[in-house]
């Protein structure tokens, strides 16, 4: 096997690098003249001065008749001055004001007379009520200095001063070249083993983000001379070229070879992850970057570098981007060998904004779509402490985050139900929910990290559920449960039940997949273990721990298991047979200084309503 | 002439009105499916569920081989384990595992050994290295809730839950009617009377940041059975749609009969400035809305009536539009008549974030171009005082004005040219300057409402340019004058003298055009007529006053006066003749606290640098 050589550059160390050859090779944007009435949005290369005034003649600021001032100056309440037809001219708003006229009376001040006469009780003063040339813009000035984003308004303003054409900075056309055998175009039935090429697609997005214009090539396979043909075809129709996969040093990474073999590679891994897989290299004074095959590795490989090259096209300044400051939920441990993007939630409550770090995964593409933001935890550093000030880069607006309800503890479809039921409602907030198990819940609402969060703990030894834990846990009162649903847990088996399984006691003869510990549904198998008086050490698959009701359902219908306790809804939407063990209390945990909170009352009201009771019993098994 | 009746209602209600008969009429988005790769941006009619689980298939973590983990458990330092070929299977990141398999060891790992055989000191657990199905996404989960706008890495997610089509908010289309007989096209060299047609420009980017896509139709003339025909073709493609201009009451203003032929008008006339003029109807179930002519007062209709048609379409839940809470630089004085929407400029000086009052003329779009909010003075409030605290709502990303220097005093195309030359140079700041004269600048800077200004006062005892005065205005020595540059001011007449002016006193009998009471042109002025024993009262035209040097040239060549005192660059602007009168020293006065600010240094840096020098010298008259 080929063990090709990665650096570790830091990143800082990599920009550098990378941006200088940039600048030393003359990357930077091209531009082209565009009709203004379509420039909205786009960068003026030059200062644009004013060709002409704006008004460019002396115009009526009202509708009224224009005058020559010193013919009304004698009128007063006691001395009206009648203005026959050749002393006043009408005009409209806009009209000019014809030669030998210096002012504008008015319609309102204008009392009918005979002949067409008027008559004036009052005076006007010489460009009284009219626009002067030049009143707004005077030609000669300037209007927006080089480098502006053109606004609504300003394009109003370049027109009015009589521009109608402008050099901007030419959108970049960024190409993007999907490679791998393994990957397919989108598809809802994709055979096993293919990868569905959905890269491409938050490329295109990002990049529309930063302003560019994109090109998606076909989706080439690995072979080493189809790339470099694609590289070459994008290179001579594209500003940047990004190849998607094959950055890594694997048997098919063929990305950095075929840049070194047209041009320069500056950096092959960044010590960064995820991201580390990267090659950026230049080819014909253009960037070609390739980009790790692992969505969430490629993303932030997106926003560190391909996003810089793109300001670097545009000449813009380095901005550093938007971040707040927050408070860590969870410890969050990182390796001296990188800089680490840890993905997070945010929402505030009692007044502290706080960051829960997401899944890790470089492959969990839904750890970005969840995101708030991103903690980065720098290379010379082992990890973070619960409840230290962080600062996180802001991956949504703050005012969005602001109105955010923090629902975290234990998994049910139901709470993204709710969340739905809320958005149709227009509600005002949306709700960020994170499974961590019945015993999180308990643990995020006392510490202040969540608004409220849903528990289903049972008591193995009075049989109620959630009391005992909320006066145990939180002895203070200052979280309380309420009334949630009702649902059926059961063991979760293949459709027709091939190892016929009956009973709890059965899955130590099968492959069985569990919860991770704190899951209320855990606690419930570790109750179920100890009352059949069997040992969890010979259990197949004990240690094989999945975080969602869905997540354990997946594995049994792919045969990664055979059973698997869970709920109802999960096993009817794998069309899994169930094997009904229990009814249980799932309740909902409510930090009391939120009880009346407007976001959690709609929360509660949304559940407890009929139409929610009807979509609860279509996904069945809650009682 | 006739008098169409306006309305003056208040906004709010307007709205209540207006919205609640949008409502019951049933104006509201329609859908379209569109494919999910195209779809980033958008709006999601339903929630999202995942058709297929990602990966959807046991997906290897890493190159290297599959095994079953049972044949690994003996596999230590102190026992290897061989691996035979039987027993592994190379795989690649991605790949699926075989049948029989459920870990993966890396190509790390692995030590070479004989007839294609791999030792391992290590073991490897059940799904080590490998991504269970469902790993990121699990079928049936939701991946978005109603209403959700497709980001980049929710596309990314929707595709890899097998979704390829999804239901989206149609992109409402919005159809601009220019009207007027003296409307025409953009140009660089309009007739007298020619009004430039930019409004719909400027609506255009409006309507396009609001996520609509727009239609703009040819200007109709004012001929109702022509609007009346290109109002029902605008609504037979449309969704919403808007006459530009004819909604006042004068002689041409058809709109509102127009709309009330077609359907309803529901409002015409708010009680708020500017923008009162504005028709707001429906027709065949969509808004139709006649926007005032003046570009200020088109636009806050826009902003307040047609973005929020926008939202209703979308159906989003109103949001605020963001504030900030600043300082008022300036006494603004309100009518109770109206809700007043004056354009204020930001910048934060000494800690405190200043608003500085625009111009208020409703055609004047500068105000709106160089504008970083609005403040809004109540309907029932008559003014509010300087230094007051005020709410203003935001027209730029806070964080572009924070990164302000403040420049207000005496006007000079220099200070345009020395921001130009600082955007050249990717300064991280922008200028902002306003023309409030040169005792302006004094007060400006010394009440902490801007970082520098431009001065050249005379004090006509000694001779001497700026020291007394600010010796005088400002003894604590909290601001300094600083080095700017020496420039020769004159009297601009038309060009060829044809009323032979030779000197000042000269002025007495022709049409004059004055500077501002403040402004150091309008102290010089006074000292010459003083100097020369003239009377000011006799000066025709010495109270028609301008605020800058192209302003007063601009009326020159309009012929709408004969002389002025002004700076040899704008004369030669205007290719007016220019008559020297003296050399005067142009400074800088500047807060104490910012003379060692990046942002003043950069300026003063920039203006004293030779590349600077070449480019006064190309305008002109600075000694």
């Amino acid at each position: 096997m080929k063990h090709n050589y990665l650096n570790n550059l830091p990143l800082d160390e990599a920009k550098k690098v990378y941006f200088g050859h940039l600048e030393k090779v003359g990357f930077k944007a091209k531009t082209e003249t565009v009709r203004v009435t379509d420039a909205c949005g786009k960068i003026i290369k030059n200062a644009a001065y004013a060709h002409i005034c704006s008004p460019h003649y002396n115009a009526s600021a009202m509708d009224g008749v224009a005058v020559k001032a010193s013919d009304t100056f004698e009128a007063s309440e006691r001395t009206p001055v009648t203005l026959t037809p050749d002393k006043y001219t009408v005009v409209d708003t806009g009209d000019p004001i014809p030669d030998g006229c210096d002012a504008v009376i008015m319609v309102e001040d204008l009392i009918d007379k005979e002949n067409d006469c008027y008559e004036i009780i009052a005076s006007v003063y010489p460009w009284q009520n009219v626009r002067q040339v030049g009143e707004d813009i005077c030609m000669g000035d300037m209007i927006a200095p080089s480098g502006t984003v053109l606004t609504p308004s300003l394009c109003g303003a370049l027109l009015a001063g009589g521009i109608t054409e402008i050099e901007v900075i030419k959108t970049p056309v960024v190409g993007i070249i999907p490679t791998g055998d393994e990957i397919v175009e989108p598809t809802d039935s994709p055979e096993k083993g293919d990868i569905i090429e959905f890269n491409s697609t938050v490329f295109k997005g990002m990049l529309k983000n930063l302003n560019s214009s994109v090109k998606v090539y076909p989706i080439t396979p690995d072979k080493k001379d189809l790339i470099k043909a694609a590289v070459e075809k994008a290179l001579s129709e594209c500003d940047i070229v990004l190849v998607s996969a094959g950055s890594s040093a694997g048997r098919d990474d063929y990305t950095s070879e075929i840049i070194a073999s047209l041009g320069t590679v500056l950096v092959h891994g960044i010590a960064i992850k995820p991201g580390k897989p990267a090659v950026l290299g230049e080819a014909l004074g253009k960037p070609v970057i390739g980009l790790p095959g692992y969505p969430v590795s490629a993303i932030v490989i997106m926003d560190e570098i391909v996003s810089q090259a793109i300001d670097q096209y545009y000449g813009k300044a380095i901005v550093s981007k938007p971040t707040v400051k927050a408070v860590l939920a969870k410890k969050t441990v990182s390796s001296l060998k990188y800089s680490e993007y840890v993905r997070v939630t945010l929402g505030r409550i009692n007044g502290k904004l706080i960051a829960s770090p997401l899944a890790r995964g470089a492959g969990v593409i839904t750890s970005f779509t969840k995101a708030d933001g991103v903690l980065i935890v720098p290379q010379n550093c082992e990890g973070i402490e619960t409840g230290e000030d962080v600062e996180i880069r802001l991956l949504r607006p703050i005012n969005e985050i602001e109105n955010t309800l923090v629902v975290t503890g234990s998994h049910d479809p139901l709470i993204d139900e709710v969340a739905d039921f809320l958005a149709k409602r227009k509600a005002p907030f949306r709700v960020c929910s994170t499974h961590v198990g019945s015993m999180g819940a308990i643990y995020a609402v006392r510490d202040g990290l969540a608004h409220m969060g849903g528990i289903h703990l049972l008591d193995t030894e009075t049989g109620v559920y959630n009391k005992s834990y909320v006066e145990k846990y939180i002895p203070d009162g200052s979280a309380v449960a309420v009334k949630g649903v009702g649902r059926v847990q059961g063991l979760m088996v293949k459709k027709g039940n091939p190892l016929g399984i009956k009973e709890f006691s059965d899955i130590q003869n099968v492959r069985y997949v569990n919860r991770q510990k704190g899951a209320g549904t855990r606690i419930l198998c570790d109750y179920l273990i100890e009352k059949n008086g069997m040992n969890a050490d010979k259990i197949n698959g004990y240690r094989n721990e999945e975080f969602t009701h869905t997540a354990v359902a997946a594995l049994i219908a792919a045969g990664n298991a055979d059973a698997g306790l869970g709920i109802s809804s999960a096993a009817k939407m794998y069309d899994l047979d169930f094997i009904p063990i229990c009814n249980e209390t799932y309740e909902f945990l409510i930090d009391k200084n939120y009880l009346n909170d407007p976001a959690v009352k709609q929360f509660l009201d949304v559940l407890y309503s009929e139409e929610f009771k009807a979509r609860l019993s279509e996904m069945g098994g809650y009682v």
